[in-house]
């Protein structure tokens, strides 16, 4: 915030394995990434190079109902990939079209404070869940101040000496709802839909705005269904915490935002 | 430098291979390092994770003279092992003890931009020369100033998309000389050895200090050989162009210096 109390605009763009695991098209995302004129905030997830290397090293991948339970071996596997290889590749590229990005896990600086999820009837071993205050805001915005890029991958920690596998999304909705409270915060999931699809067959049938009402209305017709409420969900308690809209596209609409669903109170 | 022109003291600590290999010893010197008053710097090595992940995905480690050659998969291996679970480790536990350690390459922020090796005789693939204006002086500074411990691991880039693999030793004297501008420097060399030594079959035998006029002689006489000679000429290189004074001692004489050479003016 300004000292007019005038809150800056700031751009969370958050990329996934439909970006990460294709080098082109990761190549032309981080080109539309470094135009966005306001100070903006890259997050990445991992991708299959993570579940590759483990096949190599024979490092069997357990899940549960969708989620990769983290071993030892895992979290080195994933802190290899996800805090080295690609988010170092992604820094390197950004240097290169001159966006001074700085490559973080929550571990640097203290950025992203998580704690080692409890067990109940599953054991997801060294995963983390977001702390209250877990995101270190004054660091953020001292790096922001000093014109740098801050690029997360998905890798916290506890600060107790562990490293935690964390969700990228959550990542993404925590950093956008603190900054919140001084930028207006414009957070967007790069997946690989166009957008939220009134009929999932119809790639063009993205629904171009949804508001907090038309939300519960859709979701009462069952038009939105499964998947996608979480992450609607989700969507919607980072606007009612400040958040100025979600926007959900695919890799293509990034600069232009010509064709994305925009969820917004 | 303060407004008065008196020199701030830093300290930069390298640590290679026989710290990274032993991970109780690691924690002992990351303590160590920890409880160092001043501002401070930690440069690490790379050990032998990266070779042992090299064998288990049966990618050869190729050498040339002691020094490694640089393929794709390699930089790949190294920027995984390096820049990813060792660093994230090293931050992680150095976050635990209250040090507001953040892990960097030097493709982050620009912190080191290095060239591609020329190939002349030998082509050593992706790995980085330092430029001669390389070190980001102002970032690390500003670092510093903020209370934030950089923590180096030795992956550089060229600032035009390429990652390159950059001996640690040479990004430590590096950042040293640059610093040295501002700040009144100790550079200490953490390896294997109490010093130099006088007879390299008794550990023991030390030399507590060795000024430019002593290094000459020594040289003469042929008691300093070998592999340490391109080691003290960098040494005395870094204390021709400011550098305050550079330590070589093992790692349980970090925090209390007690057995250690010294070389200075």
């Amino acid at each position: 915030m300004n000292k007019q109390g005038i809150k800056q605009p700031i751009t969370i763009l958050k990329i996934g394995g439909n970006v990460i695991n294709d080098s082109a098209l990761l190549g032309n995302v981080l080109e539309d990434f470094s135009s966005i004129k306001t100070p903006k905030i890259l997050i990445h997830g991992g991708g299959k190079i993570a579940a590759t290397l483990s096949e190599k090293l024979g490092i069997e991948t357990k899940m549960h109902e969708g989620r990769r339970i983290t071993d030892q071996n895992t979290l080195d596997i994933v802190t290899m990939v996800y805090a080295g290889l690609i988010n170092k590749r992604i820094v390197s590229l950004l240097q290169k079209t001159n966006c001074n990005a700085l490559g973080l896990s929550g571990a640097d600086a203290n950025a992203i404070q998580t704690t080692k999820r409890p067990i109940n009837d599953i054991d997801y071993g060294f995963v983390g869940n977001l702390n209250i205050n877990g995101i270190n805001e004054s660091f953020i915005t001292m790096l922001l101040n000093h014109d740098i890029i801050p690029v997360f991958c998905a890798i916290t920690h506890d600060k107790k000496g562990q490293l935690l596998n964390t969700n990228a999304d959550t990542i993404a909705s925590g950093i956008a709802n603190k900054l919140a409270q001084n930028y207006e915060v414009r957070l967007i999931y790069c997946f690989e839909k166009k957008g939220v699809l009134l009929d999932i067959e119809n790639e063009d049938s993205f629904i171009p705005k949804i508001t907090t009402e038309i939300y519960q209305d859709l979701k009462k017709k069952g038009i939105i269904f499964e998947g996608m409420i979480p992450k609607l969900d989700n969507a919607f308690n980072s606007i009612n915490q400040g958040v100025k809209e979600v926007i959900l596209c695919n890799p293509f609409n990034i600069k232009t935002l010509n064709e994305k669903t925009i969820l917004c109170l």
